[in-house]
C-alpha cells in the first residue's frame, strides 16, 4: 500500500509545536489499512494495534476507540479534499479553467489516495453522530464549492446545465468512485486519468471545447 | 428496506420447475441486508439465519457458507445489470437514443436497488476466486456493451470522445456511485435522476443536444 499518500493527511508528525506522536501516526495508518481491507465493523482495536506494532493498551493512550480513529481519518480525508477543491475553485483563470483544474486534482487525489478515500467514503455510516455531523458539514462545503463554480460558469455563459445541484453531484461522484475501481494495474496514471476526466466533465457541463 | 426491489433478482421463487425454495429466498434477502449494513467480514452466518428467521443449521441446507450467499447475490446483481444494459444497447433508435435509455435505466436501477448494488460493488474483494472470475467476466461484458455503443455513436458522427475506454468507464462509474449516495431522502426520484444523468452523459460524450 505504498501508493497511498496517507502521510499527506497528517503532515505534522515529523516535528513542530503541535506534532502528533509518531505512535498516533502509526495507529492512523494501521487503522486505514484495516478498515479498507476488512471494513470498520470487522476490524478490532487489536488488529489496529498489531498493525501499528503496539499492544491494545498502548492504542488507548492515543485513541479511546476504533470509532475515534475512524472519525479522525474521515475528518482529515474530507478536510484535505475540501482544501484541494477550494484552492482549485479560487485559482487563476476563468470558470472553465478552474473547473478543469478542480476535476484534475480531485480525480488524481482519489486515484492516488484510494485506500484512505474508500474508508472516508464507504464507512460514513459507522461514524458516531457528532463526528458524522462534522464530516457531513465538510461534504456539504465540497458540494457547494463545486456548485458555486458551476454557477460562475453559467453566469459567464461558459456552461449550460439544467440542474446545478445534480451536475455538482455528478462531478464529485465521478471523482469519488475512482477510489472504488482504480488499482495499481489501471492503465492510466492518476494524472492522466485526471486530465481525461477534466475533459469529460467540461463537456458534461456544456463547455465548448 | 422496502425500497430495494430484491425480489426482481430472484423472480423464480413463486413457482415453476426451477423455483427456489422460499427459505433460500429469505436467506438471500437477509444476507443482502446484513452485508450492506455491517459489511461481509463482520456478518456471521448466524446473523443471516436470524434475519431470515431460521437456525444456522437450516441455513447450511441451502448454502454452504456466507461466501456462497455473497457469490449468488453478486452474480445475480451483475447479471441483472448486464441484461438491462444489453436490452438498452440493442433497443430502438440511433446510438444517442439508445445511450440515453441505457443511462436512464442504469441510473434508476442503482438508485432503486441501492442496497443490493452496494453489496455487489463494494464487497467484490470478499468473493472466492472462482466466483470472482464469473463476476469479473460479467463486469467486463457490461463495460464492453457501453464501449460498443460509444463506438457506434462515434461511427455515426453523433459522439466525440478522445478515449472510448475511459468514457465507458465514466458512464458506468457515474451510475454505480448512485448506490453509494442515493437515499430515501434524495430530492429526485430514481427516474428523475435517470433522466438528468442521461442528459449529462450525452453531453459528456459530445452529443449535440
Amino acid at each position: 500500500m505504498t501508493s497511498t499518500p496517507i502521510a499527506d493527511l497528517w503532515p505534522a508528525q515529523s516535528g513542530g509545536a503541535d506534532a502528533r506522536p509518531e505512535a498516533a501516526y502509526r495507529l492512523l495508518r494501521a487503522a486505514v489499512e484495516s478498515f479498507a481491507e476488512r471494513g470498520f465493523h470487522a476490524t478490532t482495536t487489536r488488529d489496529i494495534a498489531t498493525g501499528a506494532g503496539m499492544s491494545p493498551a498502548a492504542l488507548y493512550i492515543h485513541y479511546p476507540s476504533k470509532a475515534a480513529l475512524l472519525a479522525e481519518i474521515s475528518r482529515a480525508g474530507h478536510a484535505a479534499t475540501l482544501e484541494l477543491v477550494r484552492a482549485a475553485a479560487a485559482g487563476e483563470g476563468d470558470p472553465v479553467a478552474r473547473m478543469r483544474h478542480l476535476v484534475e486534482e480531485f480525480t488524481a487525489w482519489h486515484a492516488r489516495a484510494r485506500t484512505v478515500a474508500r474508508v472516508v467514503n464507504y464507512e460514513l455510516h459507522a461514524l458516531p453522530q457528532d463526528d458524522y455531523a462534522v464530516v457531513a458539514a465538510l461534504r456539504l462545503d465540497i458540494e457547494r464549492e463545486v456548485a458555486a463554480l458551476i454557477e460562475a460558469g453559467l453566469a459567464a455563459g461558459a456552461f449550460a446545465v439544467a440542474e446545478v445541484r445534480t451536475a455538482a453531484r455528478a462531478v464529485t461522484s465521478l471523482g469519488i468512485d475512482v477510489s472504488r475501481w482504480y488499482t495499481d494495474r489501471s492503465s492510466e496514471t492518476p494524472e492522466e486519468l485526471g486530465r481525461r476526466y477534466g475533459e469529460l466533465v467540461l463537456r458534461m457541463l456544456g463547455a465548448a471545447l
